[in-house]
């Protein structure tokens, strides 16, 4: 916890709408302290998350916000975008205007490092939101550092649901799942959100019409990057909405209570072509592997939204009135 | 399909309870002719499982099936048995008489080749209920055999319920993954029964009663062998009632509009310990690999449990009368 | 051994040149007494081993020998051919005629547990020359197998060599190196004759000349072989003279001496598509892996050159007589 | 090229004596300027390489030069270190006095990136001689750093010679293969000093006593270490004297006409338990695969202890006068 009672946080990001979202709910909330945003190639390439969460921040009245650039690529493989959800720009659905708050010179991977070894040990959360190349790369250069971060609370992975890139595998932990193994063994705490969850956390008409009615500029981005992202998933699903992955990570720092899980062991496949990132869940506990991560397997959807609509709401109304 | 309008079949088991009514079915079930039944080991030894095998073709009433033991272990890996749930014989819950009926000296393999070539192509189904070391054998060693299969009908494998052995992987499929690989790999029609389908058909205390009110020497023995197996199902899912798996690849054969399924691709991973056995079934389409299996992802439980009483109860009636 | 002294043995053949060569030595061999010849694909395929096969008995005289078919693919893979080597036919560098000699309708698998099963146990030697899918399918096949075989003698693998169809792998154990595995697993007593051994059996203009001597239809057969066959490993490796691989087998039972070896640990690999089929040699007893194979290091190339000449001139005059 | 003519290198290490002799050679070399020494964990712990190294820049008389700690653990696996060849220490063989240098505050990675980033590009030199965990994360940690590195020389590997550490793998290659696979794959210019070559450079009586009498400090350490590390090579291969592996690296810099190599693709393996961490070397050209490491397989040993004996002298002189 920062002086303030406010729980600290560094966001690793590859916006992404709901990456996007993600920030915006954790800058609209007065429990959180955000240290830092660090970006890693995902979603996008790295020039395109560095730029996305820097006009995030603007849009959120927060020039101020320190964006450091990391990693342009998986440890070990070569990068895997996912332009086919997100849009050419990561931010397809809503134009924001250039960016002119500037980078950091200092790397994701040494921020992440310097802002936890230099707080009070545990007192430090990661919310990594996409590939988990930067956490992987900070672990394995601080030695100390995994005994010092308080929790990593993560989207990724999929349990009963399979996966959304592969039939096995989940967007962050394919792109990079031999950082992913670097991190679920690290023995950190951590918070798991995966596919289960946030496919429960479904957009609808009305759920849009919530968040686009803030107005300001925080609505119809919002609003609008929502109704882009939707149209992946109900085309492939042949569903109506689509799920929210990243504001599930905020969410759960600010509110546990809208989420159930269980502690399980998580381990990331990365040696089968065919099942490459796949995060295995002992969700029944049928082996004597160590139980390494909190698994939220369901969420309450309603709240969800409140919750982001209210928060949301809260910004708006603070950027209005400056 | 057999002269007189019967579809021909091998039934290639490893008993097991749910094997054991899966066979009663289908001596029960005028639509079927089961030209072999060819035993594997599996769910325990293969001397258990070939002398189970006769036990229960005696309890049908039909000691002329011929009865052919085949491969004592997979093809590549030690092994594994399941003891946890079936019991120490692989039937207890209900004790039958010694078998009287002869082994055939003809191996597994060769009954399935034999069956298989002596009959116009197309015309025999295989209904593997255990690991697929046999029929992968029997592909190997008879070149022409996967042209002459009409269809192999398999429990076997899991798609969103992951495995029942290990996280990933489900039972039969685990035993002997480079066997279903072959199998999965055969070009054979395929249909597949997996673990979502065959944990919508929960045993319950009525369904039961209704089986055991069957009498004579059928109904107790079903009941008996139901209960005992529901046993471990109920402890590791807290859940009322265990799976019938094995009959519900016969019930297909015979009654398909049980059923409701998807024509996927389906690949075994044999190559990571942490998902070896795991059957990856491209359920949303998101692969272009080759369509190879028709995966049954609903059972309609309750017909499902009426047909099996139905024709368990047209076999009491014949044997009463003999 | 068989009553009248000689070592009982079965030869797994897929000729090629090379394969042929072992046939005659083993058949101008009065220690041997070779019980049937069985083939597999590998060099060139099935149809093409099964006739060459039958014609290089023909050519020894010996119509009478029964040759079986086997497996026409490897266990799990795909099958890899090496036309490349032996020519179009696998008997490149000399034509003989058709045979008229039929293949027997028993299977491969099949006559190699006959053979042993109705033989005292440890009487019969398996002389692998090509990959080990039959001798894989026949442990699989028949579990007492194992127990009865006196020894495997074959040639594959390669320890400080490296391959010769990958830089890590052999073309026997990469063709089927899951069958490979099953045989080296199998607890069988192993000879094994590696590239080590058989890039040290070159050929030279005077020892192909000291064939061609021999005169009879056996000389000029043998030579044009060995001429054709030189060729591959020339053009490769900048040298003189190509290998002799198969007959080392034959030769070993004859005459060990001509060997010098090492008991050590072999293991194949499966896993990884970089060193498929490798088989990991731990000759200086690194690890803690049981001793399961007799590992040729080194030949006495001359003293197996003068062997083979022998032998095949004592077999020229033999057919000249009859 | 440094502006004195003289080449930049930086020496990644983990001493190790062999490691302590190539970087006593590189210091005793004017044609090398060593901009600073990195160390990683290997031989030993990193608390112990980083001591080490300051212990033999000190004997060398260079307090000045900059040593930088690294990663103490490979990146993906846990650390397996050789106290088996080099002692409890690393050093073994001859003890030197605790260092009173300090180490760096920069970590090894970042001195690597700017050592190559502030130079020209392709003016700097990277000498790993342990695993290659460093010159990994920075190659991950700085995209552009692959493009200006001039040449990565490395000890690591073999080809005919198998592994040291496992049947097939050795040492360096073996303790972090996914660095390794990060290096062969990184497009940069690379010399691979593998266990061929070195296994050609053996210590031998005459050699040792040659440094020995060089005197001064130089001559008993770099003699006693000598002794010290042959041990091991002697026993397990029952041979005369043992390899010098390390300075091999750097004597290629400075005399490359001591060596004969061949430019090859290389692949490290990471999958497979039995092949970890082999360096498959595509020595005959069979693959398609693009020759990225010119790979030595020849040394002129005398000409590689002369020249070491010559360089040690030197430095011993010159130690002698400061």
């Amino acid at each position: 916890m920062s002086s303030a009672g406010r729980q600290a946080i560094v966001i690793d990001t590859d916006p992404g709408q709901d990456d996007a979202i993600a920030i915006l709910l954790a800058l609209a909330s007065p429990e959180l302290e955000v240290l830092a945003i660090s970006t890693v190639a995902g979603n996008v390439p790295l020039a395109l998350t560095s730029r996305n969460a820097r006009m995030v921040c603007e849009l959120a009245g927060r020039p101020d916000l320190p964006v450091h650039a990391g990693a342009d690529r998986p440890l070990l493989r070569p990068l895997v975008t996912a332009e086919h959800v997100h849009g050419k720009t990561g931010l397809d659905g809503h134009e924001l205007p250039a960016p002119t708050m500037p980078l950091q010179a200092e790397h994701s991977v040494d921020v992440i490092i310097r802002s936890v070894m230099e707080r009070p040990a545990g007192s430090v959360t990661l919310c990594p939101l996409g590939p988990l190349t930067n956490i992987a790369l900070a672990l394995q250069k601080e030695p100390a550092l995994a005994q010092r971060i308080g929790r990593i609370v993560l989207m990724g992975g999929g349990c009963f649901e399979g996966g959304n890139i592969t039939p096995a595998a989940e967007f962050n932990c394919y792109v990079d799942p031999h950082a992913a193994a670097v991190v679920f063994g690290s023995g950190v705490p951590l918070t798991m959100v995966p596919l289960d969850c946030t496919h429960q956390a479904l957009t609808s008409p009305a759920r849009i019409a919530a968040i686009r009615a803030l107005g300001g500029r925080i609505g119809p981005a919002v609003a609008g990057w929502l109704a882009f992202a939707e149209r992946f998933d109900e085309q492939k699903y042949g569903q109506q909405g689509g799920p929210l992955h990243d504001p599930c990570v905020i969410a759960w720092l600010i509110k546990p209570e809208l989420f159930r899980g269980r502690t399980c062991n998580v381990e990331i496949e990365t040696q089968s072509p065919l099942t490459l990132g796949m995060s295995v869940i002992d969700w029944w506990g049928v082996t004597e592997r160590p139980r390494n991560a909190l698994v939220l397997g369901e969420v309450d959807a309603q709240g969800l939204f409140d919750l982001i609509t209210e928060r949301l709401g809260r910004l708006a109304r603070h950027l209005e009135k400056a």
